[in-house]
């Protein structure tokens, strides 16, 4: 089975994403522990960010109004206005963080946009996801660009039929089981899975064991070496 | 020269978008009414919104932040936290706002995809103006759905000659000179304006009068005619 092209997930498989998320979530404990004790605090952001997800969708605005949220829900809508003010400084703060390639993944990429169509399939805010790849410098490298409100099966499908030959003979690259790789393998493309050192809890699923189109990469540096072992 | 491709704007030329927002915006006004004179908070909304738009692009979520941060500025970071609860269930119910097609829009659509691929081309929050659409039950009249960050001259040359011929053989319609008309026609398409009662003051533009490919309509059942005489 010949590969023609390669998607690839963004958010912790091309950049830091998570951690600047829990960097954002332990300032926003802080300016709450006066307030609240952090347990509760993380179980009701939680709770709030579940329950707005189908309204919001992924991404840093979403995040910033569910901490808005939580803020007011658990004061009594008595928080301090201050608060208020500085959770969304936190939340602009995230949407200019700097971008910058994680290790090795330039030289992957470049050895891969030799031989294959790169696709970058992504959640998020449109214009923030635009903006990031922007900064990372990665932009040329991609023949498509998919920022997408969901990750499911038909996802992957069309986006590998538009952009390259049908999932048959797409592979898909990404850090997260639920997004990146069970649903990608359900469309019939390969699926790699490159773990980063944080997960968000939302994102947690089982690894496909033993499934014959899967692998668990240590570093997208082996992904090029991957793909040709298909061929 | 024969057109093959219709790109039609979402909001205020499918269904009501603007309508909403003023809706929300008057809301606003009556909850900071006791803080703060009506032209002074409309001013300072708008400052801010446009402060924003860089950051939080176009839709629900970024206007609902720009609502909070003007409460904030306007009461140096007292606003009373009811009033910040109030704003976000207010932004709640935007996203939650029925959609349904304006008058003709449906028999318009009908008829013109019978001649030619309709595509979707639209701002604003990734999974609002999908879940709008299907909302709105036309999506099958579509052959695509394009959600931009931005819609500029290379928007239209990119969006056409993906799901089209070409801009030269496309037309675009909708109700925002600046961003359906001006660059459409800069890119070489056809364009069709149709005026809805309210714009956004973002949006507004002078019509570009007298150009051979530009056309004013009273109403969307207006359009299947006018492109039968391009023809």
């Amino acid at each position: 089975m010949r590969i023609t092209t390669v998607g690839l997930d963004a958010d912790d498989t091309l950049w830091h994403n998570e951690g600047i998320f829990r960097f954002t979530q332990d300032r926003f404990l802080a300016l709450m522990a006066h307030l609240v004790e952090p347990e509760v605090l993380m179980a009701r952001l939680r709770e709030v960010e579940k329950r707005n997800l189908r309204l919001y969708g992924y991404g840093v605005k979403g995040f910033t109004l569910s901490m808005i949220e939580t803020a007011m829900e658990l004061t009594g809508n008595e928080a301090p206005s201050r608060l208020i003010a500085e959770i969304l400084a936190a939340g602009r703060e995230m949407l200019t963080h700097p971008v910058e390639p994680l290790p090795g993944v330039e030289q992957a990429l470049a050895e891969l946009s030799q031989d294959y169509r790169l696709v970058l399939i992504t959640k998020g805010d449109l214009l923030h996801q635009e903006q990031k790849l922007a900064a990372s410098g990665l932009g040329e490298l991609f023949v498509a660009v998919e920022i997408v409100s969901e990750k499911d099966a038909s996802t992957y499908e069309r986006v590998f039929a538009r952009h390259g030959t049908g999932a048959a003979q797409a592979a898909m690259c990404g850090n997260s089981m639920r997004s990146d790789i069970l649903p990608a393998l359900e469309a019939g493309a390969y699926a790699a899975h490159i773990p980063y050192e944080l997960i968000w809890e939302h994102e947690v699923a089982d690894a496909p064991k033993g499934h014959p189109r899967f692998a668990e990469l240590a570093s997208i540096s082996d992904l090029p070496a991957w793909l040709r072992g298909l061929s």
